[in-house]
């Protein structure tokens, strides 16, 4: 048993001082003064906030893509998660062309047995066949996996057609399963490309120039327009620019059960980071690639009037060298993906509620309770009241800290936001009610970590 | 001390089971298991929701309007409310046209020293004059009155003209103070009732023929506009229409301090009550009017999606028999107003919760959190915290009753959702502590209530 | 040598009383008072409108289609025209699968050979390959070709997928050639009727079920998004309802060169007619399906306002019995097509003119200049100025007449608009000079019409 | 008679080649070739477009304002006007307190008298009382003044209240007289004007910051509904901004028989130049101010695509020296306007036509066809047809010409948009057959210019 005193709670909806009992895994009791009994360990959280654990719904860790694969597995990226105030991430899986969606499950959990913090899965289609239905039902209603995810993008390697989505979704709305779906047009982005290359046009900034917004907009409706006639829900992920973001208010109102995402990358770079010297613009490449300048205030604002519900790191680490390099020569080699895990949490409570973009709830909101409702895991996990989790978080809002891959846990040879000063100092991590950091140092065990059995889809 | 066992709670973000321990006027615990100490209280909330204490911030009770009064004061209204689960009021003031505004709430605070619940005041201004910025600075820093409103109608009793707006915005911006807004374009809707009446248009339809939904959203548009160049908060009350709707929305999108609230009547009727036989219609007379049927569906979906922010009852009761009937050949004669302080919270939680358009967190969030948080009330209220004061309302969400003037404590000979059955019973209300009523039995004491000093607004 | 005098003559931009001189194919002078020569032959047109020709670029004859092929041919087909108020057709090839566009249109040029008003063609192209797009390159410069058409829908007969689209549209774009495009989302309305028909689903009611509107709104906002890429002028033919207008709205604002049809059928009927009594709904099968009624308001105030460019026919007739009926248990076999090319002109000025909807010139500006604007016949035709080609209407605004099959000269045996009560007389056509009907008998010779060979797309 | 050969003439719908012969005043043939009489002057427009005369339905000419006066006279504004393409005006009247409209309306037809164009009147209507409802009746159909302008703004001068609009333009309505409407916050913008004074900030650039954006978009908001409740058409002059142009578009969406104008400084300057050093700034005041450059490109957009219907010079000319210079030290002592009627034309020519964000017809749409129909005076003017006024404009589109004071005719010491390079010479305009100048080169006679007997308002 544990008692955190004298800290200020939040949770998506409050703000209020109060002492916390854990007992086991769960918090027990919440009052104005809980006096600790006998060898009752207390933690003392005195000027600080206690925040819900973040729950990052979209990592990549461990994860083989474009002939490659990403550089953390689920001991440095569990890790470093733990780290940064992260205590539960939803992880893709990618299932072999010969696999069932179980049979791939299974191995991902073996994958993940490893690791330090709580972990869930969102199973992949990269291939439709007729028993593909069948299995979702099985993932859902005998493997608590309640979240699937389809490409409109990456032909050949995870690209699913139009009816095919249409199949899926139906049947996965059907069985409380909702689809979280990278939208961009794939078909018309692969010959962006092949243009641009045949033109000798290779540098990094031709990832962003080949991938333009308006074939993120027109993907996003039409995947909202497929799940609309699905009667299906349905969630973007990474939405990057306003474009995409009116694509989902314009569903919304239409009242389909639609949901945006966005990432920090979005929110805090921008597409100038790509035309970096050398090849430096190698290390920022993702996709949808970063944007201009401007759509940065339209995320934040979707952020804070709930166009978007969430946001996650789509942490896809490579290396810079060796990785990245790859594509020197070629922009379209790069691997795409940049680390984030590690600092989502820092990132959003430094820009979003130190800058005033977003109050100390909504912070909670987008970081950690809408990901635990949308994916299953609420009231398991997602805020702070009794019979939930103990995940949390101890932010000291005052000191500052510098973004640094000298200092970071994750595996990789760069930091997406090296040298970025952030207020706000996450002194401790809990998870299910262990410690698992102080100070920016891991102190947890690996393999602790449980599997995440998730309840069917619910509308918010 | 008092036990609460066995209940679910729900806040805006959150629905989980716990025990809530309450000592003096506040709870002091939450948990698990509360085991009942000697001598305390238990109330079993097997089966039910325990939900925060109703905030309705459009209360006219006492108020001398039209050369008539409502019929409600602090006794009769606020043993309604006890009974309605509405544990705190924001009632409007009406200053003499020779009194101070501090003068007026001193009196205002006298009358409502009756009252079993608590209470707040918007200050109404009906008058410019150059002293009155330096009464809302005293207001807001000396008497805990951080709201006031104005009239943009009613035009020789109420109505202020762009400029007064304009100037008693910018100071309430400056010194915390959120100004609400009834908004309707008085000036022309004056002219438009003189011509029906000219015309023999007499009865109560033509109170809607005259007030059209272009007058409504095109005052909404002004206040906004005003609101941003003054810099300052604004509250546009009973936003009645998609069309006002619509520029609260879009001036949200600008960035401006807006919110607007709506209210039962326009959620639930429409304005064929108007059109009643005899004088029937004659009841539903209040402004803006009662609108077409097809505007209802968008006004759920802005409470859901956050374009709007509340609802209040405008509670602003008439006697159907000797007020109402006052306009029996001559509309503009009919007292403008409705009953609806008792019913609120019950038709909120049918409607809303019950039939799918609100989820429980948003009931709470519309109901109470964020009518708390920007009228400078939280976190003394509006939630179910640490700390916080123990008004609470417990409903079973089972059986269903019949909305009737028999049962009533409204003082009035009608009610306006008359054979409503509604579904949710409140079986208890506590105000800090005391209980209020049990079964619809008002229980409480009068003259219990307090005056709540408010805190200068805050940002969401 | 011809004269027309004392009628009044109408552009898309004036109403002015003028006469006219035809000399050979060519208006040579317009003159306040024109004195005939000896022999000069004079047409009175007092009291009535001179009027460009229609030009419908939307029309199926001579149309193999689903197994069977539409009912009229270039004789019947340009008769009915000519009696209709059309001078000038754009019909659709349909090239087979072995067969060069180049083939294709040389054997559509000789079946055309019969018309007696003046056509082009719009190639289909319903296969892609390597060599397509030389063949637009050929199509464009030696045979005057300047317009493709493209479907969403129809798979395997003559759909296309995305990224051949946009490939097409770009070679398009850069050798002047406007793509029309058909927007549905074909792969998904297959899945939706096979699904109502293993429902048992099998009445007329249910090709509009399965053809929602929310599909056609995705495909045209896939359609113009894939243009803005491609940098080319696309035309969204036959848009039916409000959602797909709003695409093609949004699309404009951002820049896109982008231009909207509607069609009568859209403006003047509505879904009730697919479920009609028995079989009857059979006839007004048309795709996209004919939509709920609010649309209507929408897409003429479309028109007016220039969202929409064009009204077209989409004539596609085929025989009540024996061929609607191959449907008759299975709405999926009902060939998709209605006819409407007699009865375009005369519906759009009832409705449009007669009715306030349009103004004379709108109504010249929809029906003739625009269409010869889009499709690279302007000045040639489309207006009424000196060296256009003389190709006039009379229409007499004051008599009426009751649109039915029985005295038209569509070769069908029932009439889309059957009963309709038009007000508005067309007296007398011209076609380069030639009459070709008076009060609405044919009159003129078959064989006379000549091939447009079309101008590259110039913008508006 | 008059014969102008080898032009090509452009309408609001075409552009052809033809010649045109003149008899008296009117236009009388058009066609492929006219041989000219014995005595026949031929004008040759080789090379030249010809173009109906440019209608400005926006001057100031001999206005009192500001206790001063435009430094333009009927005599000085009527030669610039010609020489600079523009045939007729609509000039503003400003009836004195104790006079009629009409008593007004004639001393204003005295002072035109002088001039060398044609010329009408909007009436301004500067106070309201209960007769004036019968002089709009009377001017409308006893003295051809089927206009009137009302102003928003500049209170105590000119400033009318929304109940004054309402019935003002409810009896224009009735009567066929369209409203013409100031819209600006006046009463807000005097505060912000006080307020600055008091701060200190007396420089040209305040005169912008106290008149910002959303006080226009409010005020046209507002002049719309009203109009819309009143049921008449209204003309909103100067739409400076895209938010005061997206409250034209909201409305005419809602059917609201609303137009929008903008003019040359808001589509070429921005508030960069109030900003220049010294007091140069000053002369570039005028109400609306200029705005920040991104408005440019939504109202070209907007007169485009048909939100804005026209283009007027709002010709307000002060001299720097003297006059402007009243406002050295006080923003607000500058009288508010700029000359701009002498290049109009050609800016519109050039910036629209030249640089392809306008098609030669639609830019005659702005500059002739439109302002002549909804001001009463089509088919007398506005277009290129038989027995339509012989207005027109010889333009060689190919020469440039440098815009300077030096040359000017405007009465005035500098010029708005001096250096400015057009591409595009006005070589010869006629007005009613005369010719009024060659070259750039005023020959025409003073006191020729006929008073417009306008008709009442019909929608386009």
């Amino acid at each position: 048993m544990k008692i955190i005193k004298n800290g200020t709670i939040v949770t998506a909806a409050d703000v209020y001082k109060a002492d916390i009992r854990i007992e086991g895994e769960k918090i027990v009791e919440i009052a104005k003064t809980i006096e600790p009994l006998v060898n009752e360990e207390v933690i003392d959280a005195t000027g600080q906030y206690i925040l819900p654990g973040g729950i990052d719904v979209h990592t990549h860790l461990a994860w083989p893509f474009q002939n490659t694969g990403t550089a953390d597995d689920f001991e440095t990226g569990s890790k470093a998660a733990a780290v940064g105030g992260i205590t539960t991430i939803i992880n893709f899986t990618n299932p072999g062309k010969d696999q069932t969606l179980i049979e791939n499950l299974h191995e991902w959990k073996d994958k993940a047995s490893v690791s330090a913090i709580d972990y869930g899965f969102h199973s992949i289609i990269n291939k439709y066949h007729e028993g593909i239905l069948d299995e979702i039902t099985v993932l859902a209603e005998k493997e608590g996996v309640t979240s699937i995810k389809l490409f409109m993008a990456y032909k050949g390697e995870l690209m699913v057609n139009d009816l095919e989505m249409y199949k899926i979704m139906k049947k996965a709305g059907e069985v409380g399963v909702i689809t979280a779906v990278h939208a961009e047009n794939g078909d018309i982005i692969d010959d962006l490309v092949a243009e641009a290359l045949l033109k000798g046009q290779t540098a990094p900034i031709y990832h962003a120039k080949t991938r333009p917004s308006s074939l993120e907009a027109e993907a996003t409706g039409r995947a909202l327009s497929i799940a609309e006639v699905a009667n299906a829900p349905v969630y973007i992920v990474h939405v990057s620019c306003k474009e995409a973001m009116e694509q989902v208010e314009r569903a919304k109102k239409k009242g389909v059960t639609a949901f945006g995402e966005t990432c920090p990358q979005y929110l805090v770079l921008d597409e100038s980071y790509l035309a970096l010297e050398g090849f430096e613009g190698g290390k920022y490449v993702c996709s949808p690639p970063l944007r201009s300048k401007d759509n940065q205030e339209y995320l934040w604002k979707g952020l804070a009037s709930g166009i978007l519900s969430t946001v996650g790191s789509d942490h896809c680490p490579f290396f810079f060298e060796g990785q990245k390099t790859l594509g020197k020569d070629d922009f379209s080699k790069i691997p795409n993906g940049v680390p984030g895990l590690e600092d989502l949490y820092s990132l959003m409570f430094h820009y979003g509620v130190q800058e005033g973009r977003l109050s100390l709830q909504k912070f909670v909101d987008v970081t950690s309770s809408t990901p635990a409702k949308l994916f299953g895991m609420y009231p398991t996990k997602g805020t702070i009241a009794i019979g939930v989790d103990a995940d949390l978080v101890l932010m000291d809002p005052n000191p500052t800290r510098t973004i640094t891959q000298k200092t970071q846990y994750q595996n990789v040879d760069y930091n997406t936001y090296e040298g970025t000063e952030v207020k706000g100092m996450i002194t401790c991590v809990l998870s299910r009610g262990d410690i698992l950091s102080k100070d920016g140092q891991f102190i947890g065990e690996l393999g602790r970590g449980k599997y995440q059995y998730r309840k069917a889809f619910q509308p918010l």
